[in-house]
């Protein structure tokens, strides 16, 4: 049993101790810096409490550290661990914008292939079957749409917005990776549009709250993500491929197979899956499995580092879209493109 | 273009005149003995008036009579047609119960085969669909079930429960025959219960609302079916054919494709498509086109006078059975095998 | 009853011929350049052949015009006609290209207001459906997402793509009507990605087959179309909307409710329904009926020349944008704003 | 944390284990006729093993117990575990046949209303929904129709048939007491079909393989169960309720929200959830949390052992019925009123 320390003791790093647990990992020892939430995840969960992150990678049974603390201590972490010879998967964002992105990947070298990256939607049952068909069939003629809303019950707090990095960043970045994945080439172009008709103080912060992005790859593939803060219905998570030999989507799961007939109700299907644990809590743990299969059978990380590069550098390039009103042209090294 | 005489002027005439000019056939006369209903109809729809049955049937012009008269003078119409010579379609009932039915059928003798049996819901592509699956599969195991509920829209009125002859023999009428259709082989025993859950008036007027029936073949095939008088939820008939090979279901169309999401509402569908000329409207086009392709070809009738009294002999054993509290027993020849 | 004269036998026209019928006016008499078309739909229809076009002008009993012609000669019947004091239902497009839409507008003055532009997509229960709930909703944040993928057994011809006037002003004009009636509010720039994914020789002939169209309104609502010439799966045109209260989608509707279980399909529905009668029969009888109660009633046309003009105008524009690889910028009086 | 003891190792044994650690309970000791069985399971839960039920009851840490073996040792053990002062949960059925478990109940007297008995499938959030929106409802007039197909991948052994006490005690025992659940009102009479119709072996060993029984309640209310051995599309148990408010239906989750697009699949669904930890994994884990619930709260049991008592009644008169060609009467203190 591979034995795993965790860096952080908050919401997400939680989600992944109970994952580590449900996939038959060992949670050894959990670190952070509000030592009490460190303490309390460990009590439990039977792990040890380390006082450094250093005290953890020292610990002989651990092999693996899962980084699950806040993202401008990703970098740092990431680069700590490996140096101590141990495998890492790092929850997303690789880091907190661009430059360290890059700067994380360039000093990863060779590593950058064996760091995880927990894009934890491409282990999503649906949509790794959207996946799977859209690389068995023809992929000529695609187009993969991905729509993405926050829902009513987690409206992004105001306080929230500024260091969120802005909707591209903070929300968006799973459908980038959602359409790189299911595009299987690098976009070419970005172009956004973005508004505010969810709450007029978001855009008074400098960000948008509804947002479209279309990219296209040299093949003439499109793709188009729609994002909104906030949702009436619940957590609306779909992917659409569409391609030469038909079409795939993953609709949102719902709670039970419930219909209800009434003078006001035809069949009416049950609510979606709540956000996130009801709605993705399976994809957690198949990530866990799938990174700790990895290390058992020495093959590189399924989603790496330079994954968590490229979908920040997209996030970046869509808010410049964004600010300067025009398509913005995408290289295959991550270069920055445009200015202002 | 084949010309019919139209013997009726009532609701389902109507239905039938509508019907006739959209399979493109031609409506020569219409009958009613309400005289001012028969010159209604003949002026809307272009028609002459007849001022009796046999002055229809005298006009050369008219191939085919479709008879849609009040149920007890169904029998001595399609006499009186086959007599002339002419075609005939007759609206179910064949009659108002089993004895007519059967005198009606041993007076026609091999004309019965020719009498066109109005049962319209064999030609509703959705059902005809089911049947047609159930016959390419293999068909050594199959649960038929048929599922009818009369909409809230449309309560049987009081008044007309006595003179209906009740729920089996007026609205499950069409379910006897469509689980004949569907098994392929005739019942042998029906078991029915009954009870009176949607208006006690009824109950006190000697009929039941709510029923369910019980039906099984020689080779051991099952088929149930569930009746209701009212609903809450619109017009639901659905049937269900099961066996080795899968599952076929015919369920009710829809309105339109709209789906409607809201913080109660999560992809409701569409109201049912309302009784009955908006469900079941096609399929009156359908039986029309059917009887007079029929005719062109000389090709016996799709569904026939035989189909139309073994649905009245299923009614009658149905009833039998709930009033007798035990399952009763089938004939082929329709031979009424209770007392009491 | 209102008598209406029918320029053009084509596959359009013998559309509009069977809703006029079914929609309960009178088709007096047909026009065509090719005679025996004319005379052939005449013939089916008891109508007359107007061996011009003015001389189904001046038939007293002839209170409306409806152009079913070739695109290049709407604008001159649309202007005879209204010269002739009689009513006017032109089919899409209003004009070949932009210049001579404007140029009809501008001829017809306060008439544009009276002249019905046949997008019969207003007309269909389910789109119209999600106007209405659109409308009723708070309208403060609107996603309308429009698809539309021409069906895989009605390819577009090679030969057909030169004088369609490419995808954007034949197959995405609907769309745009669409999105336009929709969002309640005129865009004021529009974006465009088109690739040739379908068949190279329609790129080699200028034109693309796979097109993704982003407009923005002056509030900031946002509305995406895709397009596809080829489907595999069938006719898909949905409508998608999105807000405050929730979303409203108009869904594909289906030939039946028929659902197929087996051992590799589980509940599958039936096929969409089929391009473009089974689909959109409906709308084009309801449409004739719009424009025939507004005649009776004398109020101005439901959809009318002006919109003829503003579909065709994003249309050029959308094709613009491709071309020059930039947001286009629309103006509220139709200015061209591109060059090159 | 509840201390439990689990009486068996088997498959069902191993379902409880799972379900004990997914609720929060403790598994303290396992017990199992078959040492190496009890063994094994021990060393993966972490659990002791006991060398006798009674060395397993002793254990003070062991506040429950929870009975997993075979059927025909039910009886015995649940009344030694009430002697020791043990709260019990027992599998289903809660004796091999009526005799039995009339007697188990008789001994316990009171107690009965404080075992719990397993019937999982009340414990499904999606079942459970139904049950609830039939009591908020008015409950004058419902249909309670339940389905149950097991699925192709686990066809009945032939061995097993004989041991089984066949299909009315062994499968449809869950579809009796959902029925009894749903209806709220027990049943006065059942009425069994029965035909061999996937395996003729079956039908030599004395059983049936395919089933329709339809019960009804003194007031009125019908249900219908529809079994069958085999069904070819995975594990079908859907249950539908009907009534005057609207109806409620249960439908199969699916494994996820995929659909599947082509020529010849037209939006078609993911398979159903495979039988039985997929599909019904979650009931068990909130089964065991309402015993643990119900235990901490000093609470009777949610399904106790008269309920296990009352469905074997209705299965044995289900049979008695089959074989009698006739319904049989049911009372309410489970008396016998069939002979032969």
């Amino acid at each position: 049993m591979i034995g795993i320390a965790l860096m952080g003791a908050g919401r997400m790093a939680r989600v992944h101790a109970s994952a580590i647990h449900a996939a038959g990992a060992k949670l050894v020892t959990v670190y952070d810096v509000v030592v009490p939430a460190a303490e309390a995840l460990a009590a439990e969960t039977g792990a040890s409490v380390a006082r450094s992150a250093q005290e953890a990678f020292d610990r002989p049974e651990v092999a693996a550290i899962l980084v699950a603390t806040s993202s401008d201590t990703h970098v740092e972490l990431i680069d700590q661990a490996v140096q101590a010879g141990k495998a890492v998967m790092c929850e997303k964002p690789l880091a907190p914008n661009l430059s360290e992105a890059q700067r994380c990947v360039d000093a990863l070298g060779s590593q950058a292939a064996n760091v995880f990256l927990a894009f934890n939607r491409r282990f999503d049952p649906g949509h790794a079957a959207v996946k799977q068909a859209s690389d068995r069939s023809r992929r000529d003629r695609r187009l993969g749409a991905t729509d993405h809303y926050q829902p009513r019950s987690l409206p992004a707090p105001l306080g929230y917005i500024p260091k969120s990095g802005g909707l591209f960043r903070d929300m968006m970045i799973h459908d980038f990776d959602m359409a790189r994945w299911m595009l299987g080439e690098e976009p070419v172009s970005v172009f956004s549009r973005g508004s505010c008709l969810v709450d007029s103080q978001i855009g008074a912060l400098g960000d948008v709250d509804t947002a479209c992005v279309s990219l296209v790859t040299p093949s003439g593939k499109q793709a188009v993500i729609l994002n909104s803060r906030r949702t009436a219905y619940g957590f609306d998570q779909r992917i659409e491929a569409f391609g030469a030999a038909g079409m795939v989507i993953s609709d949102n799961p719902r709670a039970t197979g419930l219909k209800h007939f009434s003078g006001t109700s035809f069949g009416a299907p049950d609510r979606f899956r709540a956000f996130f644990m009801e709605r993705y809590g399976e994809s957690y743990r198949l990530e866990i499995e799938a990174f700790v299969g990895g290390l058992a059978q020495g093959t590189p990380a399924t989603v790496n580092a330079l994954d968590g590069l490229r979908a920040v550098y997209l996030a970046e390039a869509a808010g410049a879209s964004l600010r300067l009103g025009k398509a913005v042209e995408l290289k295959n090294n991550c270069e920055v493109t445009w200015d202002a």
